[in-house]
């Protein structure tokens, strides 16, 4: 299987060439995009990995199944169902995807910013700094690395430029479907965006999703399978932004993408893959990392469809 | 099994008065709305069934993943991706979901009308007549049954009333995306819309699809695994319209539902499912079709998430 | 003054090389794009004009203010009114600017082509071949020209590729908006859109309506003024499509631009004008019309506001 | 003619009841919606009045023309041009009205909500206090009103509640149209809404415009007659929102309206009118203002069209 990775990550590394890093946050723009890495933890829970795949990266959108996840166990999915909708919006990730109509949570979705910043309010906590802490642990529980944590630079960057979560922030209150303070809900958000993972962090947390709330490693039930499902569903139809009736077609499992780079692939019942490589398509999601994921679904026939 | 399937029917009959049946075609709007029926063939090929499965009803959009499959096996996959995107449009199934921009092929989607109507012109055949004798024919092969044919009654109406339909065909011709004349093209897609079907027409056509192309009962290959994916996937984020979101999260499988009142489930590798009730929920789906899928898989534990 | 609009003229002629000829209809895109041509009818009644003002041209929207005239005259402005709003759409001419909501008449308008399409029908008439004689009948009333006829080379032209229109018309049949065959309504559209007339033409037909419905010529009461206001109204806040608010800034007065290159400017109380040179801009308004307009009303004071 | 308008204002003050008082913004929602008065100033200088004109009310979107006026003598055409278009959206003031492409200058106008934002940054000035400092100025010139002032009690309360705005403005800012801080910015412009006038104050401001920048009482040049053709041409495209070309139709003359419930009217070289009744119809038009100026327009001939 090492072999397998190693050829992919040569065989995917020039596509990079084919997108660009993300330049909308000023800290995510100095990447080196020529990065490409894998990692995949197997059905028996043997660990493989290829190329950079130990090099960190801030997580980005990758959070948002996290944040849906911690407020399903903090709220209930009856709460979060009636807060944010799950149908694809056939929008981009930022898009001010609304009418002159009010804005319902039913026109949301978990995987664009609306819907995450959204669902930020349904994790418990006092203060903002405490439910951050709380998703914070659950990222470290899942990717069972106690040491995964913020990237300040980029979180102030997020912070100092995030004018567009700013004004979808403000009409999701607006519209009455946030009430808490907007800056203290975006920093919140700002920080889940920023911490900084591994390739194999994102595996380890894929192969607990995979594997419906168990860690297959220690056997923990860390979540209940319904709470899986509900986010495998969701990333499944909405996990790769606009590109994800692609994605289903070309590789054919739940993942989610972030403009870092990374992609996190959820096989159910199998396996968790971490992927990065910087470079972007027009989506957001990275070009030689959806090859990559593609390539090995291929051969190992890991569609679920 | 059956007394399972019994239990369903009974127990889901009364979501029926939540939905309405179609009322924009006038020969939909005269059936029965309280038939419930669901029919399903199992792993080791057994069939179950319960309900007014035997009632015919016509496929409407369950039509659709036989006209996408067809194109893709006429003129192969590079040729239908270049006409119709993959993507979530996050509008109702005949929506006029377009800007003042220029329409192109990646705005639109197998599972809409417009997407549907443009892939006929991909079928073989010197004229449309022929093109429809073959689809239907392909119908014949998948459900096993030489018998399916047109409701010419229906058929007439949606001819008749089909004025939407009509004016997304013109757009399609205003910007290039069809050549032929809008009429022979809908004449084709009016008919297939109008194709008689019963439940277990409709299960053996997903099994078809959930053994990937081979009719487990012949152990004929009819079509690619290749092609299976393509239309699975593409059921699996946009078979039910607007409601996809939702039906994966509650449902979990590959599904397509027409106004008729049937939904065709595809379990990949298990099960063909078809059920059949025709009051509507706002999404244009069987309200009673969706709940008697959604009671089965949680019984059954058939989500591929 | 003819001083004064030769200089006019001679100093907007090169502004053709900023503009293009219309191409979507293939008879308009073989005009010669340097054309440029002036008239106008000046309070006492004389007559002034320079550059090629008896070259003719087909109306295309600058018939539209006739057909909202016809359609006021025949069915009064109540009915007009219950079938096709007044307010900028805020879109260009042949937007398909609908939402996936039911189109209503308070969303359309007069000068945009679903709004003129729409008017057709409430023209008198038991045939559309009646209700277009009627129609040229009151432009060559309004011109003082009995020889106002169809260009057919253009009118055959605009009705082998009118694919939108064809799109726009079914759409409004499928909400209920017009009743009549689709076929029949768009051909006299496209025949007044074919109707071929000069500057001259245009200044008095302007001039008609400058004078709120009296041929200050004859005397004669055409129409009544109400019936003026509304068109002029009409043409003030959206005659030039979405250029309308910046004509209204620059040159100040209700005009109506047509994609054949015409433009006809309505001074209320004293002046008729028409201007010809066939490259559009952007939004298909005529780009050394608009200027030439522009330049006269700031020498003559003409702003009405 | 005090005569006729007391008979305007009775045979209008029950049109109240088929509208409700602005009720997003708390501080106004407690008004009394039965209040109705006129003020008019006519060609000689004359005044005359009817009603509750001297009752005060917050000017609302009423001073838009005034910070378009201010932005124009402190920056010039160009640098208000080249920041916000002048095209009507065809949506309400408050519209979210853009797709997920960038926000342009040429999407927004002067009187909706994001163009009078972007506006405020024209102002001259070193801090937001200032610049409003100078409207509030400009304001009491214009009316010949020294007293002219803020009421705190609105303003803070549109500060308050004021997130949609909020949203707005960070999406200009996300979009580079504005670089000062949101909140200095919407300071100016919540204060700039809740400046405290009655119909003679707005009648007066009226005549300067009508006036073309001359104070007709005093003889002053306060601004240019190109100045005051760029607002009153806004007005009379874009001043009374999506109700625009309506009002064309059946008043005809420039206008703008408020939330409060007051409206401007300008009758180029011949009036200023102010009227007030806080009950709005759906446009956010005060339904009495309307019905009122629509009378008078009609019974002294004012319309310009």
């Amino acid at each position: 299987m090492n072999t397998l990775l190693e050829q992919i990550v040569t065989d995917c590394g020039h596509y990079a060439s084919q997108g660009q890093v993300a330049h909308y946050i000023p800290q995510l723009a100095v990447v080196n995009p020529n990065k490409v890495g894998i990692y995949v933890i197997s059905e028996n829970g043997e660990n493989f990995h290829a190329g950079d795949c130990f090099d960190t990266f801030t997580m980005q959108s990758v959070v948002k199944p996290l944040i849906l996840l911690l407020a399903l166990m903090d709220s209930g999915s009856e709460k979060v169902r009636a807060l944010v909708g799950v149908e694809a919006t056939g929008k981009p990730f930022d898009a001010f995807n609304y009418s002159d109509q009010a804005l319902t949570g039913a026109n949301i979705n978990p995987m664009i910013n609306t819907g995450a910043i959204a669902l930020c309010t349904l994790i418990e906590g006092d203060t903002y700094d405490i439910k951050f802490a709380r998703l914070l642990e659950l990222a470290r529980k899942l990717a069972g690395n106690d040491e995964l944590d913020v990237d300040e630079s980029v979180y102030l960057s997020e912070k100092e430029t995030g004018n567009k979560n700013r004004a979808l922030s403000y009409m999701l209150k607006a519209y009455g479907l946030i009430d808490d303070p907007v800056e203290e809900i975006l920093d919140c958000y700002f920080k889940a965006c920023s911490i900084l993972v591994n390739c194999k962090d994102l595996a380890q947390i894929a192969n607990v999703f995979a594997h419906h709330g168990r860690n297959p490693a220690t056997g923990e039930e860390i979540f209940s399978k319904e709470f899986a499902r509900y986010v495998n569903a969701t990333l499944a139809t909405c996990g790769m932004y606009d590109g994800s009736g692609g994605f289903a077609l070309n590789v054919g499992f739940p993942a989610k993408s972030g403009v870092g780079g990374g992609i996190m692939g959820v096989i159910p019942n199998r396996m968790g893959i971490g992927v990065f490589a910087p470079a972007l398509d027009k989506h957001g999601n990275s070009v030689a990392g959806v090859e990559m994921l593609k390539r090995f679904s291929q051969v190992m026939d890991l569609s679920i469809y």
